[in-house]
Parts: C-alpha cells; sequence; structure tokens
C-alpha cells in the first residue's frame, strides 16, 4: 500500500505545503497544473524533486478556479471536463519531459474529485480523457478514485474505457459505516492524533478500516491520501513510512 | 510555400477571429493553447476545424497574459521560458490525442515571438522546450520563426539542439531594405490592397520580396502569415490560396 | 420606463457588443466591472460614452469568473457575496471619478443574479454591501432586481436596510402565468419578432404583461432590459426607444 | 516618524505574512487591492486588522499579475496607469466603508512603485488618479514614494496637482552615497543585523542616513518600510516600535 500526498500547490510568489521536507516519504506525488493551484515552475520544480526521490508522478488536475483553489463545485459540460482534464495532464507530461520524469497517474483534485465520486457522467468524461490519453502511450495512465465498500460500478465503467483504477482511503479521516467518509462538518470526522492515524494506515494495508461507530469494515485500498502541510503531519507520514516498511 | 493564421483565439464568452471561414484555405493553424488567449474549449474546437479540413496544427505558445493577449512583453528566466513553453505544447498535444490531430510545429505568440527575435537566450530557451519534447515524439517539432536576410545564426543554434526551422513571411507587412519587417509605428508598414498582398506573397513564393523603398531582395520563407480577422482578409486569403495552386 | 443594457462587456482585445451604437438609445447603462468581464480600461470608455449621452451608470458586478462570464453560480458566503460586490461598486465609482460620473444603482450579473433571486441569503448580503455604501454617498444607490407579482417580500427586506428597489422586466423574454419568466431552454422562452418585442414593451410601460399561454398579468417594472449585441437588436432598442418617447 | 509595512497579500487559499502579528507595531499598512495579491475577502480582513489596531489604511495597487506579484514591470499607457491605480483605490475604498475604516493614503507596489521612481510619466498618471479622486473626498489621501536626496522635482509635480507627498526610508536596505537605495544584486544591500537596522532607523528619525561607505547624508523621511513576512521580521519591528516611542 503506496502512500499519495498533493504536492505542487505553490503559486507564483505563494508558497503551500513543504513539498521538499515530504517528498522523501511518500511513494506518489499528485501535482497541481497550473488551474486551482501552481505554475509550469512550480510543477517543475516539484517534478524534479519526485524524480530525485524516486517517487510516482500523478497528475493532480482541478477546476480553473484559483481564488477558490479547486475546492467550489463549477458548472461544466462532459466534454469541458475531458478537456479540461486532458489539458492538465498534457501540460504536466510536457514538464516532466524536460526532467525525465512520467506522469503514471490521475487524481483529480478538491471538488473535481467529490463531483466525480457524486456524478457518474464526469466519472466517464474523466476516464474519456484518460482513456484517449493512453492511445498515444507506451505506459498507461491509471485514474484514483475513493476506495468503497463497493467499487464494482466503477471498476466496470472504468474496464469498458480500458482504464485502470487505483483505489484510494484517507490516513486521518473517519469513515462511518457505509464506507464513506464522515463530511468534514461532522464532530470527529479528521483525526489528529498520530496513533489513531497509523492504526487506521496499519488497517487499511489489511483491507479493512474501524468506523467511526466502532465497526469493522472490508475496505480495500491501494493508497493512502497523506499532508505535507506542516511539520507535524511530515512527522507522522514519516512514522507511516516507517510503519509500512514493517507490513 | 504554405499559409499559416493565428487561431483558437477566442477565450470564453468572447469571439475572436472567423476561425471556421478561414481555416479551408490555409495550410497551417497556430492555435493559442490558453495562455494569452483561449480555453481548453476553443483549443479543442479549433483542433477539430483542423483536423476537418485537413490543416497542419502548430502551437502557438504566449505569455501568461489575457488582458494583455500576450503582446506586452514580460520578464522571465530562460528556465520560465522553457517551461512556458513545454507547458502550452503539452497541453494542446492532449487536446489533438481526443480529436485525432497532432501538434506538428511551434510558433511563439506576440511579445514572445519578438522577444525570441530579439533575444538570444529566449530562442535558445524555446529551442530547449522543442528538443526536449521532440526526445519523446515519433514526429518531431519544428519551430516557426521570422525569415531574415541571414538566417545562419538561427540555424545553425537550431541545429546544434536538433530542432528543424521553419522560416515565416508576412503577407501584408513592408520590409525594409535589411529584411526586416517595417515597425508598424511606421507609414505604410501594413499593406491593406490585395493586389499589393497577392504581389508581396507572389515574390516570396519565388524566393524574394520588394521592400518599402523599392529593393528586390533575396529572402526564403518556407510559410506567409495570413490572417482570418473579417470578412476582408478572408477573401483576401481565399485568392491567396488559389494564387499559390498555379505557382 | 427606462432601458437598461449590460455593457462594457470587453476584455482587454476581446469585443464584446456594440456599446457606442446602442448607448444612444438606452436609459441606463449597466457597466461590467472587471471580475466576470470588463477591465478599469473598458470601464472607463464606458463610463466615458455613458456621460457623453446622459445615460445612467450602473456598477453590474459578477461573479469573479472571466472564463465562464459570471454565468456559473459559484459558492459564497454571505459576508463574501457582500464583500465582492462591494469591491466592484467601489472599483467603478472611482473610475466614475476620472470622468465626472457618478454610479447610481446596481444590477448583479448573469449567476449573482439568478442566485440574488433564488436566495434571500444573497439578496440580503447584495443589500448589505448596497446599504453600508450608501452610508458614505451623498446619492444613495438603488438596487435593481427582477420585478415579479407580488414583490412584498423583497420591497419589505430593501426597506429594513433603508435601500431602494428597481424593478425589471425583460423585452425579448416570454413570461409564464406566475409572473416568472419562461425558462430560455423551453421553447418560445426568447423573443425574435420586434413586433412582438414593442408589443411587450408597451404593455410592460402600461403595468401589464401577456403571458405565453395568453393571459394577462398586472406587472410593476421601472426598467426594461435591452441588449446592444448586435446590428438586429440595436435596431429593436432604436424603436423601442423611439415608442417610449410617445407613451 | 512613521511605520508602514504590505499587508494583505494573501490570496484565495494562500497564507502571505503574519498581518495579525505584526499589526500592532505598525503605524500604516499598505493593503494589496487584489491586482497583484489579495482578494475582497483579504482585503476585508486586513482592514478589520488596521481597525482594530488603529493603523491608517493605505492602498497599495500593483499591475494586475498574480502569477508575477506585481514585481515585473509590465507596459502600460499613462492613462491606463490611472485607470489602473483608480480602480484599486476605490475597490479598497469601498471595502472600508463595509468596516468604518477609510483609505488616507495610496503606496504603489514592487514594479509600479519603481516605474514610478523610474519614469516621470507614470509617476504623474498615478498623482492624476489620486488627484481626481481627491475631489470627491472630505480627506485628500496623499501619494507615498522613495524619499531621495533632491525631492524638489518631485514636490513641485505633485503639488501642481494638488496632491501631499509622503516620503519613505527603508529600515533594511543599504544607501548609496548619492541617497538611492543600494541594488538588491550588490553584496550587503540589505540589512539583516537588527542593531545596524535600529541604528538606521533611529538616524531616518533625526533626518539623516549613514551609506554603505561611510557617509552620513541627510535625507527626510516621514515613514519607513517594515516588513511582517516571519518571526525574526516581526521582533526586530516590535524593536522599532519601542525605539520610535522614545525618540
Amino acid at each position: 500500500m503506496k502512500l499519495n500526498c498533493d504536492m505542487g500547490e505553490s503559486y507564483g510568489s505563494w508558497t503551500m505545503g513543504k513539498d521538499s521536507d515530504v517528498m522523501p516519504y511518500v511513494d506518489m506525488a499528485n501535482i497541481a497544473c497550473g488551474f486551482h493551484a501552481s505554475d509550469p515552475d512550480h510543477m517543475a520544480k516539484t517534478i524534479q524533486l519526485a524524480v530525485e526521490d524516486n517517487v510516482e508522478i500523478g497528475a493532480h488536475p482541478g477546476y480553473d478556479d484559483k481564488s477558490g483553489f479547486g475546492r467550489r463545485s463549477i458548472p461544466h459540460s462532459a466534454e469541458a471536463i475531458t478537456r479540461l482534464v486532458a489539458y492538465q495532464i498534457g501540460a504536466l507530461e510536457a514538464l516532466c519531459q524536460l526532467s525525465g520524469g512520467e506522469v503514471s497517474y490521475v487524481k483529480p483534485h478538491g471538488a473535481l474529485y467529490n463531483d466525480m465520486m457524486a456524478q457518474p457522467r464526469i466519472f466517464e468524461a474523466i476516464l474519456s480523457a484518460v482513456s484517449d490519453l493512453n492511445q498515444h502511450r507506451s505506459s498507461a495512465l491509471k485514474l484514483m478514485i475513493l476506495a468503497q465498500r463497493d467499487n464494482q460500478h466503477y471498476t466496470e465503467l472504468a474496464a469498458q474505457m480500458g482504464v485502470e483504477l487505483l483505489f484510494e482511503g484517507f490516513a486521518d479521516r473517519a469513515y462511518s459505516s457505509n464506507g464513506l467518509l464522515v463530511p468534514r462538518t461532522q464532530v470527529g470526522s479528521v483525526y489528529h492524533d498520530s496513533h489513531r492515524i497509523r492504526q487506521q494506515v496499519a488497517e487499511l494495508a489489511n483491507g479493512k478500516v474501524t468506523t467511526i461507530d466502532g465497526q469493522t469494515l472490508a475496505l480495500h485500498v491501494d493508497t493512502v491520501c497523506v499532508h505535507g502541510d506542516n511539520e507535524e503531519s511530515i512527522a507522522i507520514v514519516r512514522q507511516l513510512a516507517e510503519d509500512l516498511r514493517h507490513v
């Protein structure tokens, strides 16, 4: 089970995240592509870091909304979503080609991620972008989505378009008994205690998770999302990386 | 000798140029890439038009400056230029992959084009982007620059980086006896008369041009830049396309 | 009854609308403020036109979304709406002070207008901006909203905040029997025939409107929205201006 | 002699500067206006802080260039500069009117500040904006510029347009014997030692400064620019505020 982390979210003179500090401890870097965050310079620097630390590079496309950091759902047609995503993947891929890296997967960002999980037409529009780009690649891009109790519907749709999925869990988010994340607005939805977080990651590595009401749920995840925003979160990522080495 | 035209310069709800009207008469479409103009939707629509009319697709990258339409020179480091250009080419290439098209050349836009011709470090930074991207392509991108009396310096630099150049002339711009364009601020710098324009294109097709002071100059051009802004300019492009068929 | 028209919607090198052609025939110019369209230069030019033709100047604030032209609803807190609107009004007012004009009313644009009519919290947030700015003005800004059969709720809320409302009808939109506009998605929702449009404006000037199903409805409007996009719409505006001179 | 500090430079989800920590120790807050940094929400929050700490509010307009943080000189006509500056002042003033604050001065930002000092036409264009806005204000805006050995030329131009100037010195920048700042590219141009900084501020409070080559120069400044970026710079500002209380 791999650790993935959102990266390259700085923009112009504004810094966000401690990318160079957290990069050595993660396996997959989701790199913002200039629409909700980042710009060609920050993308190139983040790619450089990933290449140096031998970390997989993922495109992290979002809505074209810097002032809202891609966290606001903005209405788009399905075709517009396909183009929005393809544009950003292509831009990141070209920057990788300057540094010897390569994009290997796609993880939509923020509101686009949530809309993808909530609206089949958006999931399919993103699949369409990935599928079309894969026709021109020697190694196929995978698409990362939220792991759920029953992923069959998503898996079937993706299979129809020849796209392989990666299922993502969250290290610091409480799960409901239905297998979904407890909404952030609810008390206890986010774990801050490193013991609790390590326990959840250990469980996820074994294909299960303890829900907020104490049940044990089977949940298959390929990768867990972690954060590199500050010293505390980076310390936890370091521990998780150490823990997973012994799994 | 081919006709090239700037295209895909609409943005959101704003329309610029009559792309669908002029597309049938040109050979090469320089498509804006979302920095000085365009967006994924307009890029995709312009690609579609080019594919339908069997027109070559070129990336037309510019400075990140929509309010100035890429016509204002904005200071950048050489590395930043390389990334700026690679990003935009990659984005356009990905959108091409949704439609069955392919980017075959690069023509910088506006102030970036002028800066490329005026500053060797910017020319080299752009060559560097094209060269790096070509390592990952089956068919190499060419770089379009302004044809001059003596192109040797440019040709040598490009050859060192393994990039092939395309030399561009202008259908409606007066030339000085030094082989450069007469600055737009000077009276008589732009031709509006269709006879004069057709005569210049006919000359360019034969490797020469008559300067503003009546001299005949040898000038090698691979392609001539034309405009599709309005009915008049499109009528001229149609004539030029017809004229060139008989060369 | 006055004619109002959206103006100043050009942006950078992109032109939208024939402002100078339609300005002589309208009474109120709703000027975009740089968020969904326009920029300081186009705003200043539009103000100049309005001042020359003695046309009332209204702020036309929208969501910060040029690529969507302010037509996409973007989630905002109430405080953020108040600030968004105040910022844009203040910017336009300052540009007026360069030219001797003055902002006299506010009409939200596009999705912000629709959200204002659909969500009381957004209507109140906009009222709050207008009310606070009015504390510092010698002449109070009015707020333009969509006229409905029963405007009492809006009038009461506005009165509580000391803001005077202007009620707007539409020249070329069909009305339902409930007094609301027939949605654009429905056949027959937009009138293109100049006779039908002139008839509707004549009715509105007399406090009534004939609905899409043939009923006559009482509807009080202070102003009617017209369009200056092209030759046809401007010809209609000229007729309407002539018609209203004889009412 | 007052301490002024650039503030409100956060943007969307990106934070810059520790405004709430440094606000209590300064006298004048130069607030970014949404073009090179900030947005209506961050502007409103910064105004709130300034009002609470009884700090004077200044408009800090810049070029429309978030990706370059207003540090790149972008060509503008004189009229465009006047409009750019007026727009931003008006926007900030309106947000002040939501909170009970008031803009009392203008300090251009970054490249616009440098261009103002280097090009008389830009200085005059900014004066023109301030002068026109002052016609509509009960209390006049002042314009802050860089203090030089001989300010007469600037003072005369400003007097012709009825604008009062504020002269600014720098706490942590070395001065040349010609009274100008030592360029940042030169070794020793920026002081990091708090003793040296306190000494320079003490000197400036007495109308003089020791240059990088040891001369003592007469220099009149109304205010000194300080920084609130991090813990170290804020500690220095606190000391300077304490020092100045005893002058």
